[in-house]
This record gives C-alpha cells, sequence and structure tokens, in this order.
C-alpha cells in the first residue's frame, strides 16, 4: 500500500513530473522557509520581501511595469480559470475618482465546487511539502508583482501609494509566507509518517502495530475578503487552508476585487505549471446589489470560512455555519490611554501619524482616547485636558500641513458612507479638528478627507461605545487613569479591540495596562513615541488580534489558525510476532 | 513590570510558598512529562499508569481500600468544595442493581462561576509550569486511586471490573496526561516570553522594541461528561482546559456522578495544598428532571465546552453557544468491511471480543458488517454470507459460554434504553444471534445483555444507516466489496464514524479502503485478528475521533484540541537607540 504521508514526505505513488516541479519548489525555497519558521520561534524581526518601492530592489522598469500592468486591466475583461456561468461582472471605483471598468467572469457555483472537490484529492496527496513548495512559489511570483498589486489596491482601496505597495504587497506577502511556515510545522509535528507500536505482554509476545498517519484538509476554504485591506487580510487564511490541502475560493469585496484576482492569477499560474487544477485556488466575485457571500458560506461543502468585515456579518457567519470552522476579524473599538508622557513632542509626533494614516481606515486605528479631565504631566509641565487635546489636534494639522505628506498618508476613502459617517459624527462631541476635504494633485475626484476629532466626556458613552470606521476618534475626559481603564475595559469587553496603547511614566501604571491587556485580551503597546505605531502589526513578531475579545474570533497567525485546518487520519495494521526459531 | 511569562516561566512576583510546591510538583515530575511528550512524539507504546489491577503494582491493600472507600461512600453525602445552594441532589443507581443513594451539593451556579472568574487571575499568572506541576500530581494520585475509581466506574456505567479498572483509571490518566503534555509543548510553543525585535532603517537608527508575550486562557471552561465513560472522556478536556489557565466546571451525567465527584475531590485537594482555589475544578451536578447543562452551556462567563454524549445534544451545543469554543463526541456508525479473510479462527476471535466488550456500548464498537452477498474467500475455503454471519455469531456465543467471561466482558447496561432499544431493534433484521439476558453470580440484578446480530440487506437503509447504540450489529448483504465501500462512503458521511475496520487479503482493497478513511475522516484498522481491537484506543499513539465527520468536531487530542483554549496577548515597548558616543 502506497500511503501518503502525513508531514510532507511523498508518497512513492505521486513521484511524477509534476510533483517534481512542486518539490523543486520547495528546494527552491527550503532556506527561505526555514528562516521564516525561525522568525516566527524568535519573533526577532525578519522579511524576506522588501518593503521599499525601489527599482534598485525590484528591477529599474519594476514601476513602470506594474503601471504598465494594471493600466491594461481596465475596461477590460480580466480572466481566470473557472467554471464560468457565461455572465460577467464588475463595478469597481477608484476612490480617487475613475471607474476601473474591469469585468470578471461569474462563475457556475454548483460545478466549480464540484471541479475544486475534484481537485482536492490530488493536492491532498501531494504531501506537505510539495504544497509548501507551491505556496511559496507563489508568495515569490507575488513578490515580483508588487508594484502591479500596488496600483491594483492603491485604486480600490483607496491607500496612498506607498502604503498600497507596503500593504498591498510585501506585507501581505509576509503575511502569507507567516502562514504556510506555521501550516508546515503544524503538518510535520503533527503525527509522524509512521509508528511502531509494540506494547509488553509480560510473558507472551507483545502486541506490535504500524501506524500510518496523514494529514488531511478540511474540505473547501472560502475567504471572504474586504474592502480596504484586500490582500492583507486575505493571505493568511488563503495559504493557510491552501498549504494545508484545503482548496480556495476568493470572495473579494465588489469594491476591492482586482488586487485578488491579480493573485488568484498568479496561484493558478503556480499550481497549472507544477500539474494542479488551477481552479485549486478560485474567485468567485459578486456585486453589491446580489451578494454571494451568504449562499457560500452555508454551502455544505464549505469546511472552513475566513472573514474581515462588519460585525454583524461576522457575528451571522459564526452563529450560522455549523458545517465550516469559522475564522472572523470584525469591528473594534481600538484604545489608548494616556496617563502621564515623558517626550511630548516625540508622542504627539507618534499619534498624528497614527490618527492620520489611510484616513483612519486600518483595524488597528486608535479612535477612543482617554485622558484625565484634570490633565497629564508631560516633561513640558503639566497640562490641562484641553491642552493635550490641543497639541494632539495640531500635531495632526501641522503633520498634514504638507500637501504631499497629506496625499501619500491619508489616501482616499474606500467607501462613500464614510465621509457620511464623519459627517453624522461631528455632533457627538466638540470639534477639536474639524474634518475637511483633501485636494490631491493629481485625482482631483479623490474621496479625501481629514481627520476629525471629538472632546466626550466619559459619560458620553453612545458617542464613543461603538466602532465609528474611518477617521474618527474621540479625545474622552475622565475622571482619573483608574476611570480611564476602568472604561477601556467595560468597552472593549464589550465591543472588542485589536489594539491598545498607554502612556505613562508610572511602572504602576503600565502594569495595570498590562493586567487590563491580558483580561480584555488584547495586544498593548507601552509609550510608543518613535518609528513605530499602535496600528502596525509585523508579520512573524505581531500577533494580529488575539481571539479572544469580540473584535476577532482567531489570531493572525497562531497555532490553531493553522492546526484548524485539516485533521490527521491514521491507518493501523498488526505486525506479526517474529516466527520462533 | 513583572510580566508573566507566556511559556512556563515564572514571574518573579508569584515567588511564593504556593509557587514554590506547584513548581516542585513540577520538577517531581518533569521526568513523566518529557516521557508524555517523547510518546506523543514518536506515537510508541507507552504509559506511566499500569493497566494491571495488581497488588504487587498498587499495593497489596490497594484493592481493599478501593473497595471499602466506594462502599464508605454509598448512602452518604460526597462532599467537595463550592459554592452550595442548600440543596444536594443524587439519583444514581448501578446497572448491577442497588442504588448508592449518593448526595452531592447542588450549587449556586451564579456564586460559584463568579468565584471561578476571581480564581482565573491567580492561576493564569502561576503559568504554564507551575499549573502543569499541579495537574501532573492530581493524575499521580488519580491513580493511587485506580481501585476506588474502579469500582465507582463499575457501578455507574455498567462496565465489568476489570474494564472499568482500565478505562476508569489508568487508560484515562494516560488521556489526561496525553493532554496535559500536548497543551505544555502547544504553551512552550506559543512565543516566546521576550523578544527583541530590530528593523533596520538604512542610514537611520534601527527602530527597535521589547516584546512580552503571555497565554491567557480563554474562560471559564464546561466539561459535559457522558453516562458511560465518566472519566475517560472527561480527562481530555477537563485536563486540556486547566492546564491552560482555564477554571473547570464538570457536569456529570445524573447517572455517572461518582467517578467524577472522586476526579474532582483529588483535583481540589491538589489545587488546595498548592496554594490556589479548590474550585478552580468544580462539580455541578444536575437530576434527569431538572437538566442544567443547556444553561451553563449558554452562561456567557463559559468559553470552552467539552461535550461527549447525543449527536441531537452535541449539534445544539455547537449552533447555540457562540460564545464558546465546543468540542463534541457524538453518536457514528462504526463499520467493518468483510472482503477477504487470512486467518478466520482468528479474525471471529477478534471480533466476538470487540463485538461483546461492554456490551457495545463503546462509541468505537463495530455496528455495521459489510459482507458480499455470494460470500468472501478465507483461508477455510469460500464462506458464503450465511456461512460467514454464522461463523460471526457463533464466535460470540462461543466466546461467552463461558460465565466469568460474559460477566467480566459484557459488564451491564448503563440505560434501561438500551434494553429498549434492542427489543426494538429485534424486528429490523433476520436475527442471527438473539441477544438474552445475561446472570451475574454476584448481582441478580445485573442489567445484562448479551450482542443481537441481524442480517439485513443492504437496501435496508433505514435498519443501519443510523447508530443503534448497545450491542446491536447489522450484517450487511452488498452486492460486492466495492458497494460495501459505497454504502460505508455514504453513511459514515452522513452520520460519522470513529472507526472503520477492514479484512482483506487483497492490497488493493486494502488501499481503496484507506482512500475512503482519507475522503470520510475516519480511523483506520486493517485486518485485526491478535490482541488489539478496533474499540481500542491507545493515549499517545491513537487519534481518538478525528473531528472530519458527523460523530465528532475534535480529536483526542490533537493540536487544535489544547491550542483553542488560549491566547497569545502581547506587549512591546519602544527600545531606545542606544546614547550615541
Amino acid at each position: 500500500m502506497s500511503l501518503s504521508t502525513p508531514g510532507g514526505g511523498v508518497p512513492v505513488s505521486l513521484e511524477n513530473g509534476s510533483m517534481s516541479k512542486a518539490l523543486a519548489f520547495f528546494e527552491t525555497h527550503l532556506s527561505t522557509l526555514k528562516q521564516a519558521v525561525d522568525a516566527g520561534r524568535s519573533r526577532a524581526f525578519w522579511s524576506p520581501y522588501s518593503e521599499i518601492p525601489s527599482g534598485r530592489i525590484y528591477g529599474e522598469t519594476a514601476n513602470a511595469d506594474g503601471r504598465a500592468a494594471f493600466d491594461a486591466y481596465l475596461g477590460n475583461r480580466f480572466a481566470l480559470e473557472t467554471e464560468t456561468s457565461g455572465d460577467q461582472l464588475g463595478e469597481e471605483l477608484s476612490p480617487y475618482g475613475m471607474a476601473l471598468g474591469i469585468r470578471y467572469d461569474r462563475p457556475d457555483i454548483e460545478a466549480l465546487i464540484a471541479r475544486m472537490q475534484g481537485a482536492l484529492k490530488g493536492w491532498r496527496d501531494a504531501g506537505a511539502d510539495a504544497r509548501t513548495g507551491v505556496c511559496l512559489e507563489i508568495l515569490h511570483r507575488l513578490n515580483k508583482r508588487s508594484f502591479e498589486l500596488a496600483y491594483a489596491t492603491m485604486h480600490t482601496t483607496g491607500q496612498g501609494f506607498a502604503m498600497a505597495f507596503q500593504a498591498g504587497g510585501p506585507h501581505a506577502q509576509d503575511r502569507g509566507l507567516e502562514a504556510v511556515s506555521m501550516a508546515w510545522q503544524a503538518m510535520k509535528n503533527a503525527a509522524p509518517a509512521v509508528a511502531q507500536w509494540v506494547k509488553p505482554q509480560g510473558k507472551n509476545p507483545a502486541l506490535a502495530m504500524e501506524k500510518h498517519y496523514t494529514v488531511v484538509p478540511q474540505g473547501i476554504s472560502l475567504v471572504i475578503a474586504c474592502a480596504t485591506f484586500p490582500t492583507w487580510n486575505t493571505y493568511p487564511g488563503l495559504f493557510a487552508s491552501l498549504v494545508t490541502g484545503n482548496p480556495v475560493i476568493v470572495k473579494p469585496h465588489p469594491g476591492s476585487v482586482l488586487p485578488v484576482a491579480i493573485s488568484v492569477q498568479v496561484a493558478q499560474q503556480v499550481l497549472s505549471e507544477a500539474g494542479f487544477d488551477p481552479c485549486l485556488v478560485s474567485m468567485v466575485p459578486d456585486s453589491a446589489s446580489d451578494p454571494v457571500a451568504q449562499v457560500l458560506a452555508q454551502h455544505p461543502a464549505i469546511k472552513l470560512i475566513d472573514f474581515t468585515g462588519s460585525s454583524e456579518f461576522g457575528n451571522w457567519l459564526e452563529r450560522n455555519c455549523p458545517q465550516a470552522q469559522v475564522f472572523t476579524e470584525k469591528a473594534g473599538v481600538n484604545t489608548l490611554i494616556i496617563d502621564s508622557i515623558a517626550n511630548l513632542k516625540a508622542v504627539v509626533r507618534n499619534l498624528a501619524f497614527s490618527l492620520s494614516l489611510y484616513s483612519g481606515q486600518m483595524c488597528t486605528t486608535p479612535q477612543n482616547i482617554f485622558i484625565p479631565r484634570d490633565g497629564i504631566d508631560t516633561d513640558e509641565g503639566h497640562l490641562s485636558f484641553d491642552q493635550v487635546a490641543q497639541r494632539l489636534a495640531d500635531g495632526v494639522s501641522g503633520f498634514l500641513a504638507k500637501p504631499e505628506v497629506a496625499v501619500n498618508v491619508l489616501g482616499a476613502l474606500q467607501n462613500p458612507a464614510t465621509v457620511d459617517r464623519i459627517d453624522q459624527c461631528r455632533a457627538l462631541g466638540r470639534v477639536v479638528l474639524d474634518s475637511v476635504s483633501g485636494e490631491h494633485p493629481e485625482f482631483p475626484d479623490a474621496r479625501m478627507r481629514t481627520p476629525l476629532m471629538l472632546a466626550v466626556d466619559a459619560a458620553d458613552r453612545d458617542s464613543y461605545a461603538q466602532e465609528r470606521f474611518g477617521p474618527i476618534s474621540f479625545l474622552i475626559a475622565t475622571d482619573s487613569t483608574e476611570q480611564s481603564m476602568a472604561l477601556a475595559r467595560e468597552v472593549i469587553g464589550q465591543r472588542g479591540a485589536i489594539t491598545l496603547g498607554v502612556y505613562s511614566t508610572s511602572e504602576t501604571v503600565l502594569e495595570q495596562a498590562h493586567e487590563l491587556a491580558l483580561d480584555v485580551k488584547v495586544a498593548l503597546s507601552c509609550n510608543l513615541s518613535g518609528g513605530v505605531f499602535v496600528n502596525q502589526s509585523a508579520a512573524f513578531s505581531d500577533f494580529h488580534a488575539t481571539g479572544g475579545n469580540p473584535a476577532a474570533n482567531a489570531c493572525l497567525t497562531d497555532s490553531s489558525f493553522v492546526s484548524r485546518r485539516f485533521v490527521v487520519v491514521q491507518n493501523r495494521r498488526d505486525v506479526p510476532p517474529p516466527a520462533e526459531e
């Protein structure tokens, strides 16, 4: 019997041409994989994909080539391998003003799922190393197309170019690689390929068995992507599922299809070259008026669901798809607690960037900033609540005063609803910094808004105790840091958060914040005042969300994020006792 | 700041007397832990707890002491630490005929949960090694009380004494230890205690951060125990939750409380000695007429649920407790496929034991036995379907002909409903072996029944395509082994299974069975004909259930069974660049 092996050993019966290709990819990228494993263990800084959009690194023509590739998509059909229904759709509008005009095939879902189920066995039986090789090659090729992905990300999400390059390209690739390396280890450690089990029986012959163990994928995986980070939030689930043997359907947000389509195209090319069905990674786009996510999520063939988006739909998925393992990242109320500051200028600079970056459209952007109403001690003396609020507001407006900074840091608002939300929220508190339209020198129709900062009282829970997505923050006057902590505990406990920041010169306060973070299970950043920002999360080092509060039921990327995607199936048989002499 | 460490290092601020005790336990049992880790990796045979109920191993008075301890419980109140409501309850009836008359305190659930939530922090902050030490000591002391647990298990579950000793004592302890060792590794590997993250910035000073990571439990864990294996099926969830920092409530089945109560008592003693709140492990008993499982399972404080029992309630738990991680083991239809047999006598002997053991009340007992209607080739020539059926029936009746074998192997039926089910099922097919009452020399009122074996046709899906819990099996006549495989695939796909066995002299058929096992995600046993039986599952080597078919949504004990019980919370801060010289 040729038994496939659990940990990536290759079954003899599959050592054919296509397997050689997949294993050649594995060999090519083995050093990268090992470094990724080491980085995930040490949690030290590491990345194989440069975040610098430089021609010296990516090739002198990389920017022009990426731009040309992006331009060539506009107004045309984007072809992917699928089982098509014959229909096409596409409604992407750049937040910078123009319609992309790209049309995508609408698949025949039943036909596509049947095809993917048919392809599962070959992918499963290929083993962990072959699948890992294919995934590493996909990531490698995605990296080469980072400029193209940057333009696609910029003109769907509204991110400024530099951020679109980093978050849509190398940083997303990092998170995909992190998932691959975590999953590869999990498969390797799940069980040995073969075990000899010998149980002594006193004077009688021992009981002896040979046992084989195989990693088996759960089934078809559905990744429901979000509009603002169509690759960064998609790659962890996509690659964790794919490398563990599960075919993957990505359902992009109707407003941010192109970065997903490019990613799926690259995956399909590598799968084909390695002799697998390219539809092992497929895209099922939909339209806002005819959504398909619910139907897909409840399809009996769907065994894994990754979702980034609203709490409403995330909670629905968690409750209504019992046939699947469901991983969600939802809304939350990210929080800063300001108790005292040792280096005010640096902190103001740091927070101005945090509050401005991508106009607050990050799932990690601070919203609630708790400050004692009696003010705080700083290296510039005691400042009143109003003085602190004004310093932060001035920090933001000063930072955005340079048009080229404003354009690149703010980017544009992905969703028109965010504009409306800013306008509605203005009445929720005293305006400390008003949100205004920005002007983009290149794209006059860009949907730009600067941050809105509102001063409210601790009692105004209706204002701040829920997510207000976008460039909206609350400066909340509290009786004391103790009350700030209590309110943060209450709001995060009820609504969740992905980030918590604290500023204090007191170790006691920092310890209290640490306890708070453990209790509500949120990542804590203390006294950030340099070039790292509370909304940044680095692959291989920072766990993104914990899975332990209402903002997310899973973490990118911990052990259970990958190990829930496969099971181990054993096959045992008696080993006859040796013949007596 | 004193940060607790994720992997079991001990925070300095907790190095007090109680921590010394817990860490002393850890040191005492470290060698056992390391052997458990090695066994789980190699999947070779290993157990630190002897399965032989011998005075030479457990002490000459161990049996008498255990019996005396059991007798002393009868008719009395069993006291555990709790927040009591003042009420008592208890309705245990031995399947061997007598009422146990034991009364247990009914807790005030809200008061108990509040107390357990209060105790969580100290247990969390103790760290992985201290918690592991406590758990290892609990298991060590449970092992010493294996005879007492055997009598308690026998007179609640109905298991024969030898099986009650093994399954209720050392084998259950093995599974608890397996969970502890898996979880300890998962915590150690989750993240380092501290990481230094240094990101180069070209000619500028590097960005540098120090990051601390802490393992944080999900919350209060609920383990809903079953009547037939109150310790074996309870210890994995109990110990996996406890060692990862979660306080545990065990809700025993009203008919099998005593083995759980003894286990909780031992856990409470060790927790107290180590300076922790004994209510970190608590028991909440209920009665059949006033069940509490649903209320507990939907309590917002309950974040983990382990359940063994009916599919109906298991499915309800999976769908209606979105606040918790839910691990279920439910009903299934275990299956044998007989294609051809190389050693008929040995196979008949093996299957006679499998079908008789504990009167088929194991979640691993075969129910459906597919045999081609044209018969099979054996080492005794070609046998017709009827001949094979008769040989199996004769095997069972011959094996049970000796009264002392019948008494010890069959045991008694835990639930009167099983008697009714046998009577109802008699009409579902042609009776090949009828079920009769057994007589127990010591307990004349014991509820004993021998196996019922029915011949049916492949077309009689209504008979065999669902679980018929108890000593009921179907010999199913199929057109061919190919049809046997197809029917097994269909039934297991729809209803689930924990075990699949195949008998064939053809490697091709064994390969097909392997493919089938991978597709429906069930553990496969090939050609068992010696002293290992398809219904046996050995800790550290056999995965019990896969989590991949409807019989169970989780596996005892794989990586995700333990890693879903905690999250990692990080705490990062800037490290200032070194001062310039």
